[in-house]
């Protein structure tokens, strides 16, 4: 015997569609009242709060064996279709606890895209339909946006000693880029003005 | 600057019918003739390998960033269908040469089985069809079976400095179990007579 097994292997069944990951041993949602000053139209989001604070905007199911260093994290992650203003519906975002973990997201579902952030303040964006896989270098600050009408659904995994840093994106007033509809129903990227730098 | 990001991220398109992976930086591929030995029925293969030792059974393609503790590999795994006497097409398997490290195969394509054994030869099989994700904990030895009449095609993660075992099988003559045809066109698991254990 010259090495062990100390945990099991798990099933987990991803529903492409609804962004249900069977077998997940945790979850948690977003719902847009939770989201107050992630979009940069505070007027926007104020109306759309009055009524639909409830309304849920993403979610995240996922299996956790363990903290440990080499293991590995794997979920689902499920943004509804929508945007504040000119702003499509995104994630917060998030930079690694230790920053050089990189994660794997794996589109299964949906038209979105993956915006990132480097720590000059460059912006890169892969955009993502069923199919595309964003492999997220480590170092990169990074956010799933949804730009299309339909729910954007991922497959992630990542370290899991990585932990998440959302502080790093609020204290910069946000990321440097912005994801807004293009005339047509598209997407582009603008600057943020309320972005203070890195 | 509290943290750096020194490489980019990459966008990968995968093909879920051809197990392609457009943007993987490396590939290998294993043909009927590389896999003498794999199978228990030794005059069953060197009948079929006699006429078709240069068809492929399985190829990989993934992109490597490096092999730093903390990165990850991502990649796909596609299986063509067959069988050699009662046993259905397979990848070689392997441990992680660093034993503690997991892999997470998601199924895009196809009928599958991740079979899996620990230190103690215990045996675990997850059935894999679109949509399953098989995560393969720290310290199982795993391998790919393709029991269906299509490719058998897998998205892979797992951490960049795990590497692969071959010789922990090759050693105890095979795994504790093989998976082979059952009545029906299905597939169940029998112990492998030529497994001389752990």
């Amino acid at each position: 015997m010259t090495w062990t097994a100390e945990t099991r292997s798990q099933k987990l069944v991803v529903d492409e569609t609804t962004g249900g990951l069977e077998g997940a041993t945790s979850t948690y949602e977003k719902r847009l009242g939770d989201l107050e000053g992630l979009y940069l139209d505070g007027e926007a989001f104020a109306g759309r709060a009055a009524t639909d604070a409830e309304t849920v905007v993403y979610r995240v199911h996922d299996l956790r064996p363990s903290d440990r260093p080499g293991d590995m994290i794997v979920g689902t992650s499920t943004l509804e279709p929508g945007t504040i203003g000119d702003e499509y519906y995104m994630t917060r975002g998030h930079l690694h606890a230790i920053a050089d973990r990189p994660e794997v997201y794996h589109c299964v579902h949906g038209h979105g895209v993956m915006l990132m952030e480097d720590a000059d303040g460059t912006t890169d964006a892969i955009e993502m339909t069923p199919g595309t896989v964003a492999y997220v270098a480590p170092g990169w600050i990074h956010r799933s946006v949804n730009v299309g009408d339909d729910r954007f659904v991922t497959v992630f995994s990542y370290p899991a000693d990585a932990g998440q840093d959302y502080a790093v994106i609020e204290r910069a007033g946000g990321m440097a880029s912005r994801v807004i509809v293009d005339d047509g129903g598209s997407w582009k990227l603008v600057p943020n003005e309320r972005y203070t730098g890195r």
